[in-house]
């Protein structure tokens, strides 16, 4: 198969940089475009020594002329950029023919007045966001096969989605209720997840043996999940979702613990057997046996997310763990990818390749 | 005032020392016993260098005859032992007048059979469990000033009883249910809470970088919970508790997130200002001002537990810090030996005796 | 004995907070000031919830018409700011009768091209300069107790200093070399001591779990541990320093091992018995027993400051440790303010006073 | 080129799992046995979960039958076991024509004082002893070529030989002395060097957010560095090693920091330039830039060693880094194995395979 090229648009956040990490070893990818403001003229490795002998792209500044330049280079281009970015961009990409495929939010909401109320933004380019596929493969493999723009998932909805796809859907076949209101999320994240920004806040001596509840008021997340929960998965699905985010003193791995409550119906059904149904083919969602239970450890710099469902009673518990730079973001754009351009969905992501990683 | 003898039993576990650094600066107080089966015949900072200057006890082994010697020297004798121990020496300490505060769990459950099942043994004294205090003084205060012996509370229910007091009291005075079931309690802790075990899970290179969930499937701390909700503050109160804890890489702290769901009387109500009514005058418990949101970090080595808020429709969440070895357990200690000897309750504890550096 | 009023100019960084920690607990001791630019108006357990309870000043920006409110009304003055900023207040306080403890850089270098080369400034205040004592208790405990400016010494060199002011002192009596060239102090520091700065290379995620080397072609330190050395302690002792400094994944402790190499003279001596005997008085020096070895958190909020010794054959090693913030910042100032003003060396600093918590 | 069949014994430590996720994904290799006492019946990746995948071996209990049928089906067995278990099964493995790479220190010395000293043992295999070869392979490649027993050097000497090496060859070929006595390595090591033991001073609790020196009055590293030095490297070479180890809170990351006096004959070298050119083609020992410094993290899961050198005056320090799992033990292991077999030296361990790591 030959190669494609593919451009990385913010190439020194940690989602931009495990980018680099996972395509530089993809077989059928040449990263040839990699954009800085504060870093251009300077080689990948020289400021992430770890990509030393993996990648030795030169940072460029994102000009009008480069993005022309990429236009007619590039099959895919990523962009792994402050919100507002890929918006500005793609229009002029999609034109070209190229594949986008944005990490940030600005395709990930349809409705708009929740995204001016949590980006601050008004959307600039209404008819690509009609046609923007919201990327996880697990519920939208097929849409997108053949997708112009990719709106990569958030690191949170990720775990949400997939942690509730099995319940919704059963719900969906089911005619009476399974469960009781409310869905409760309570997530962990390491603190990559924050990004790669000089704040006070995120320093080593301000989160080290710390641990904190944020976004108690609101997160950006929580329409996003919503949005996955009611509109992708079961749109007569009424229940509401609530959703605490917390941060944990270690750089990578998310933790989602979801409280369901079950109804006399919902408590007679095997939920264990059902998760294991629902996810049997995929190839990076792996139940764990009954009474087995995960730690962000084992999912470490691997595309992979693990549930445990543990059924007590009338009490539902689902424990979700991916790494939130993989299959919360980075690897999960090239499972996109992968599915886009009609390699195999692990390739670049299966053990066979390593799995893993060291940046941050 | 004059100073009181006291003894520790079990003093090299992470709350027995963390009890040497509260007693050995309380002014009232004189240590004059200490005891390790494994460290007899040392000192003290020998041990625990950081102790040096403020105790330099030898430790002795539990043997009958020290505990003779105990049983005349002393005024209070703490366990900070493993369950079972308090149990077997409890009745002989208190024939001699002397005060007993255990910090294990022999004291603690009222319902024999949860006792038989998490703890494994069979009780031997039920005339002392009888008469035994549970040592919450926020909801105890009075019967602790007369207690023979004090159970002190575990970790997480002082957590969980403590953020549910205002909502139960509400309800006990309330003729429509307030909240709708189940009460979720979603835990957080440090790792010293696991205890001093030479254990291959408590490893620094298995738990750093790492954030796991354990005793899904049941803890035993859920029966305490339980009883503390049902039992002592609400015998009415018919929501039942569910409990799942996590750990987190850090040595101090404890998070406990308890979502609520709240029927449309309970959206009625101002909690913030209830919750802020029923703690205004506990010196040690804080709850914080609307739309701050707590971190261990704030209340490390002191013995405040700080209480946040939040209401939001139908949703309302309590978060509660600590740290575990402090109010969770030898600070709580303290505060409690304070009403039983009738000093003032922060003697030792607050802010004028050191109340210890958190920042950063 | 009546109380000081005293203010801290720059109380938001990590050495103005935990001079704050510190100060608030002190029986002679009101905080009548406190400033912050980014942070005016605020109350300090506002932005720091642990001194809740310790410490409820409010701060005031750093303007002309308060620095004369302080001058008239503190007795003492502490600068934990920037370099350059002590030097342009301090001649008007002292004409106040105001004495000045400055925590930066600004008074400890004698020599001016030293001083301009490593902090880019020229000196605006010879004269000052001139009278500044170096506040180093343990060498110039005299000079201290009539200063008008101290210069709080840097963290690194307060380790190096007192490492081998024992070897140095022999030396100075001894009419043949005891140690061949050079003098190696290999260092290492928590992260705190870096500042609390939102600085990139600060983030949580670019340390945690990282050990690196920082300034080894060249550090602002050495000079001052030269200056200690050579001009404080052996003005005839020729021996080169040569410093290398590391950044540990902790937020506070400092180990520095000073390697040795012995002479046929120097071989013939009981180093750890001339190290005992030099500290046998010194309140916050340890010299550890034979074989025992320090660890940084043995030290952790305490002002001790502990050296072990090992001699093997021509080997002589020297480890010390110490909490930077504490003895190598703020727990040093404290204690010149107890000397300058006559209060008990070790008031508010000792364990009698919380010394604070460090096990675990 | 068909895959070789390669066991195990003892692979549930760190260096032993490290091993197993390397060579499951090493394209020539299939490992057919693991041994485990404890974990024996029980498949990898159900205690390892991040191997799921990866490699599904069951452990099997080292018995006698056992360590027949490795010798009949494997081509290469890997120790990773505990001091004095490979001497006592080599001797068969090699009759039977199987090569033996021990990553224990049973063939590393030399000396039978020293290893009695060290390790407690005598030794019981002489023979294999004498042709055993220390499988570093940047001093001794050819050697390895042919051994049927390599001595997979330690983790610490590993930095200390490599990091001293291009300064003894030097001085090998000169005249004069270029260095003056003597040589200190101060080195520190990440947790996962002290193996997965259940040893309470190895707990989570004990060692996060602490620095520590061991070992200074003597570690076995010790001969093992000065016998590379003398033995392997420059037998005229008299210079004392002197080596200083100590304990950082991280899982992997080795940093050994080399302090040189130099004499006036090796002040005038250009040491930078020595130190390219002597591992100019050396495939995992990267030289940095002049002015770069190394950390830990840019070689995290990676079987490369960086080295920076800096020259100033009569001082030559030297910084070496590592991962301390992987050049410093199961990376080198396969490399070594990789040139046993003639297979590329890369194979397995270069970046188009992943470079990189999850366990632990």
């Amino acid at each position: 198969m030959s190669k494609i090229n593919v451009a990385i648009i913010g190439g020194t956040g940690y989602t931009g940089v495990e980018l680099i990490r996972l395509l530089s070893r993809h077989p059928y990818v040449t990263i040839s475009h990699l954009t800085s403001r504060s870093e251009k003229g300077r080689a990948v490795s020289e400021i992430f020594p770890s990509l030393l002998g993996a990648c030795d792209v030169v940072y460029s500044d994102m000009t009008d002329s480069l993005m022309d330049e990429i236009g007619k280079a590039c099959d895919v281009v990523f962009f792994a950029t402050p919100h507002g970015v890929a918006m500005s961009h793609t229009p002029r990409l999609i034109a070209q023919g190229v594949k986008v495929i944005d990490l940030g939010a600005d395709f990930r909401l349809r409705d708009l007045g929740e995204f001016g109320k949590w980006y601050g933004l008004e959307h600039t380019c209404l008819d690509v966001l009609a046609e923007a596929v919201y990327g996880l493969p697990e519920i939208h493999r097929e849409k997108i096969k053949s997708a112009k723009v990719i709106a990569n998932p958030g690191c949170y909805p990720t775990t949400a989605i997939l942690g509730l796809k099995p319940v919704i859907d059963t719900q969906n076949s089911a005619d009476k209720p399974l469960i009781l209101p409310n869905i409760i999320i309570d997530a962990k994240s390491g603190v990559s997840g924050a990004g790669r920004n000089a704040k006070m806040n995120l320093l080593f001596s301000e989160l080290s043996d710390n641990f904190s509840a944020y976004g108690v008021a609101g997160h950006r997340h929580t329409p996003e999940i919503s949005q996955g929960v009611h509109a992708f998965l079961g749109s007569k699905f009424t229940q509401k979702v609530r959703f605490v985010p917390h941060l944990v003193p270690m750089i990578r791995g998310m933790f989602s613990t979801i409280h369901l409550t079950l109804t006399d119906d919902g408590k007679a059904l095997n939920w264990q057997e059902i998760f294991e149904k629902t996810y049997q083919n995929e190839p990076f969602v792996d139940v764990l046996a009954k009474g087995v239970l995960p730690d962000t450890r084992s999912v470490r710099a691997s595309n992979r997310l693990k549930i445990a469902v543990h059924q007590d009673d009338d009490a539902l518990t689902v424990l979700v763990v991916q790494d939130n730079l993989v299959k919360g973001a980075s690897g999960q754009a090239v499972q996109n990818m992968n599915i886009l351009c009609g390699f195999d969905e692990m390739c670049g992501l299966g053990v066979e390749f390593g799995g893993c990683a060291v940046v941050p």
